[in-house]
Parts: C-alpha cells; sequence; structure tokens
C-alpha cells in the first residue's frame, strides 16, 4: 500500500509509492562522453579564458592567474546577477521589481580536468567546503546581500555546462522562498516545542537506524523520511548549528569525510549518476538562532521530471527512503 | 542588466536574466520518434489491457470496453494511490504518516495514437476539458478527497510514458502544498486590498498588452510576470471564479479555443516542445471564494534542471516574459 508523508520542516506531503517501486540499476542513466580537455576555460593554462580569481589555493610562489593552483574562485563569465550597484527596489503596476544586484562565482575545485568529486581526496575534498566557507564570510561583509547560496550541478542532466568540476555561489539580495519557507517550519515547530526541529530528526535517525546511510562523530547521512526524490539524502551535524560558516576546521574535515563516503557510495549504487546538491544554511543577517539547522541535501537526477512537479508542488517517489539507504548503507566504498 | 521579479500570488522571486538571453530556435530538442501503436494499451482494440472504463464518450450503441469510443476515463494501472480504505492518519515518532488512498485516473484523449494535443479539432478538445470537469465533480462527491489535481505531460521528457495522447487525474485526501500557497497568498493580498490578485493581473495583462499571448471574449493567456521557465504560460478566466469545474458549457468552449490556439502557437515556435499543464483550482471542498482565481499553467520542458531549483526554489530564467510572449503572439498558426 502506498504510504503519504509529510516533511515535518516544510509541511510538504509526498505519496512513497510501493507500487512502482524501482531498483537502482533501473535509474542508472547512459555515460556521459568525457570531452577532450583543450578548450575548457577552466583547465591550467587557459587562466586567461576566465575572469581574474577572487581566491586560489596555489603552490607556494605561483603567480595570480596562473598554473600552480589546487582550487580557483573566479567571477562567473555569464552571470545571472551583476555586482555593481544598489539595490533598487520598486513596483511595477502590481507587481514588484528589483535590479539584479548580485555576485555570481564559480569554484574550480580541481585542476585536473577528469576528477570528478567522488573520487577526491578527502584534502581536496577539504579545501572545496573550506573555500565555500570563506567566500560565504567575505560576501557577508557587503550589506547589500541577504543570502549566500551555494551549489553543485555535476553532469550534463543536472544542469552542468562545463564537465570540469566545479561548484556555484550566488549571493542574492533577497532570502530566497525555500529559505524563508524552512525558516518558518522549523520556527513554528520550535515555537510548539522548544526543540529544534532538524535536533529532534537526527534523535530519530540514529535511533531508528533505517533510514541511516551512514555517520561519524560530527555528521549523519541519512535519506530523509518524506523524500520527493529516489535516493535524495541529507547530511546533518549532530550538534545544533544555524550557519555551515561558522563551522571550524574540525568540522569542516568531518563534513568533508561524510560528504566523500556519500558521493563514492551514491556512485557506486547509481554508477555516477548526474547530482545537484546544495547548502541550506541561514540568512546572511540572521545571526546564530536556535530553532535553524543548516544541513546539505543531494539530489541525484534519476527521473525525468517534470513541470507537474514544479507546478503542484506533489511529489511521487518511487523507492522507499530505507530501500534507497540500505542499498547506500550496504554499498561503502573500500569495504 | 539583469532583473528580479517577484511573484505576486507566491511571493517567490526570480532572476530575468539578460545576459544569457536565449532566442526560442536554442531550445528546440530533437523530435521524438514516434513508436508503432500496435502494443499501445491506450489504442483501440486493446481496451482489455487497461482495467474497466469509468468514463467514456463514444459513438451511439457501442459497448463499454471496445472500439467505438472518443474519449476514455480508466483508472490507473499502476496507481501511485489507492482508492480502497479510510484515510488514516498517525505519529511516526516525530514524523506525520497516512495511508495511501486516494484516485489515480487516465484519460485517454483520442483514439489515435499519432494524434497530438495542438493538432485536436476545437471540439475534441472540447471534449478532453469537459472530461476533467465531469471527473472533478464525481470525486468531489468522495469525503475522503480534498484537492482534485488534473495534468498532461507531453513527450518522454516532460515524463510521459506512453506517447498516446492522455491526462491524468490525482484526488488527494490532502491539499497539496503549492495549492495551500496559492490560497494563503492570495487571501494575503485580498485582506489588504479587498481585491482577487488574479483579477489585478488579468486587468494590468490587458492594459499592457506586452505578455499577452492572446485572448477571447472569456480567457487571456499570457507570460507571467515573474515566470520561473522560458515560455512558461498562465491561461486566465476574465471573470472571477475559484473553481474549474463550475465552468458552463460556453465557458469550457471558450477555453477549447484558448488552450487550442496557445498550444498550436508553442508548437510552432518550440517545433513541437515537450510540455506540462496543470489546472490550478480551489480545494473540493473550499466553497467559491472570493480570493481564488482558477487558472491553467503551462510549462514547456526546455531546460535541464535541476535539483537545485527544486531545493532552493530560486529560479534563473534566461528568456524574458515579454520576449517570449511576443514569439507566441506573432506567431499564430493559420494567419
Amino acid at each position: 500500500m502506498p504510504e503519504l508523508r509529510k516533511d515535518p520542516v516544510l509541511g510538504r506531503w509526498v505519496i512513497i509509492s510501493t507500487e512502482r517501486a524501482r531498483r537502482p540499476d533501473e535509474y542508472v542513466l547512459p555515460k556521459e562522453e568525457k570531452k577532450a580537455p583543450k578548450s575548457c576555460p577552466f583547465c591550467p593554462g587557459n587562466e586567461d579564458k576566465t575572469p581574474p580569481e577572487i581566491l586560489a589555493y596555489r603552490q607556494d610562489g605561483t603567480p595570480a592567474n596562473s598554473p600552480g593552483w589546487n582550487l580557483r574562485v573566479v567571477a562567473n563569465k555569464f552571470p545571472a546577477l551583476t555586482i555593481h550597484g544598489d539595490v533598487k527596489r520598486e513596483a511595477y503596476g502590481i507587481y514588484d521589481k528589483m535590479n539584479g544586484v548580485g555576485a555570481h562565482e564559480v569554484i574550480i575545485e580541481t585542476p585536473d580536468h577528469n576528477e570528478e568529486q567522488p573520487d577526491f581526496s578527502l584534502e581536496k575534498m577539504n579545501d572545496v567546503l573550506w573555500a565555500y566557507r570563506e567566500r560565504i564570510i567575505d560576501l557577508k561583509k557587503d550589506p547589500r546581500f541577504h543570502y549566500v547560496l551555494i551549489f553543485k550541478n555535476r553532469g550534463y542532466a543536472a544542469g552542468a555546462s562545463l564537465q570540469h568540476a566545479h561548484s556555484q555561489v550566488i549571493a542574492l539580495p533577497i532570502v530566497p522562498k525555500r529559505a524563508l519557507e524552512e525558516l518558518a517550519g522549523a520556527k513554528a515547530y520550535y515555537d510548539y516545542r522548544e526543540r529544534c526541529v532538524f535536533c529532534d530528526i537526527v534523535r530519530q535517525e540514529i535511533d531508528e537506524q533505517n533510514r541511516l546511510i551512514t555517520a561519524n562523530e560530527r555528521f549523519i547521512s541519512i535519506c530523509p523520511f518524506a523524500s520527493r526524490f529516489p535516493f535524495e539524502i541529507t547530511i546533518l551535524p549532530r550538534t545544533h548549528s544555524s550557519s555551515f560558516e561558522e563551522s571550524n576546521p574540525e568540522e569542516i574535515k568531518s563534513l568533508a569525510a561524510i560528504l566523500s563516503d556519500t558521493l563514492k557510495r551514491l556512485d557506486k549504487v547509481l554508477v555516477s549518476p548526474p547530482y545537484n546538491y546544495l547548502l541550506h544554511t541561514a540568512p546572511v543577517r540572521a545571526g546564530n538562532i536556535s530553532h535553524y539547522h543548516w544541513h546539505c541535501e543531494i539530489i541525484p537526477t534519476l527521473a525525468r521530471v517534470a513541470g507537474f512537479e514544479w507546478g503542484s508542488g506533489f511529489y511521487i517517489n518511487p523507492t522507499t527512503p530505507e530501500d534507497a539507504a540500505k542499498y547506500l548503507r550496504e554499498n561503502k566504498v573500500g569495504e
């Protein structure tokens, strides 16, 4: 019998449809062809094909905007928002608009064109996460920005226009709708129960075990109870904290370890699927709040979708999170 | 300069990104291959391959579940929800769940395997919309159901698993999140201004003309001001009404005409794109309400997307709705 489940933060119901159950091999997509790297603007030697670097982790003594880097952050050459100007909000008849002020940056995660995130060394993964932290802290200083979104698209089907491993940073003059919804849902829970809903999720998932993929001393990786998509994953810190960027070096290291472990399992079970991940963190001006708890969401691009889901806010998931977690739990890479 | 625009109902901001502007021909996808119809469960002669019909429009004297029909409604063979049983809500630790009671039906729109909705005669399109109306009215009688979702997926990329033209009906024991959000946003607008936000949209779009695709005596077809996707379309009745199923035969006829006209333009400009459409109507137990106004949303599947959008609720649209509307306005089929 299918089951309807409610997301405890967003209040969104999803159908976990057992009638349509699908095993991981039914989701495997044809392998994406790797193109020759000679024309890639993210490869070493092509530094002049990107805007100048904003941040780089480099080998000692190498000059900016030249080879010798391990990681590089540059402005997006085709930015969705422009960095110059003041934020101007105005009415347009009954509508509201604002000029498109914001930052749009690219984090080039590795000089190696063919290396993908699940194959990164722990040190390299740590560098990527540390760069996220540095960019958020820097962009927070700009009083025009209210939210910094960090996300990664891996693979063409997941929206990546270049194959060379990279993440994106968008600083916005508004707080996006999903963040507002999470904050409101978590606040309502906190007001009623005087506990953080995410802390409660961490406790129940550790107790129950059956949606747990893996865990370390500081984080857990789970398939969420009301997963919209097959093999949807959430990574949560065990200890309450509302802002990712307040993580200390030990915490970042621990996150690099669990993210790396999780992505390797996903690559093994679903044969290198396209995926997106994004950081859900508090708005930059929110301060440290008791009811919100930052987390990381990973969504493999498996299903063809669907304006239907966008239009209705309603999801049918043909793989239970318990089954997905079991596959991922049993497929540790290196065992 | 890019522009941020706010949806007046949902409060969602989108970036209309002029830096990345794309023309319609850049969205055209490779043509989907049509498969031979001999194995299609929706073709005449194969009536025994579907569950028995719930409703059919047939030539006089032809028996149920045999050829001779123009349109047929059957239960989905692989339903996401089951029709039997009472709705039981319960706690599961901190979570909430419910058994998956609901209806999931398929409307087979035509006996002709190769005919697609944009090519339907007005009479055939009218039959499809009338069947939507009949199914909603019938499903409303069941006290377990609180919402009836009507939607269509056209093309593989838009989620259709069978090519033969069909729509789907899902009756739910809950009101889905997007409907609740629209109701809440529209209510807040109404409480403040004492006017329906959708009636205000209709007035502004008719005055302004530049997002208007086409209009007839009862409906307008527009690209919405804060479009998330290129060539996103909304069809709204000019006169206030909260429930689609209360439309009279003249109104349904008029909707068939504008929907058909709009889909033909879309097929011409984007060369038969995959698309989804869905009806946004009030919950079945809401009665006739002053602040909500039913409408139809059409979303062509053009962009590869993206857990990013699902995860963040944040959209970057590379084609302005004014440009999209201009292309569609200037490409009337039959002129």
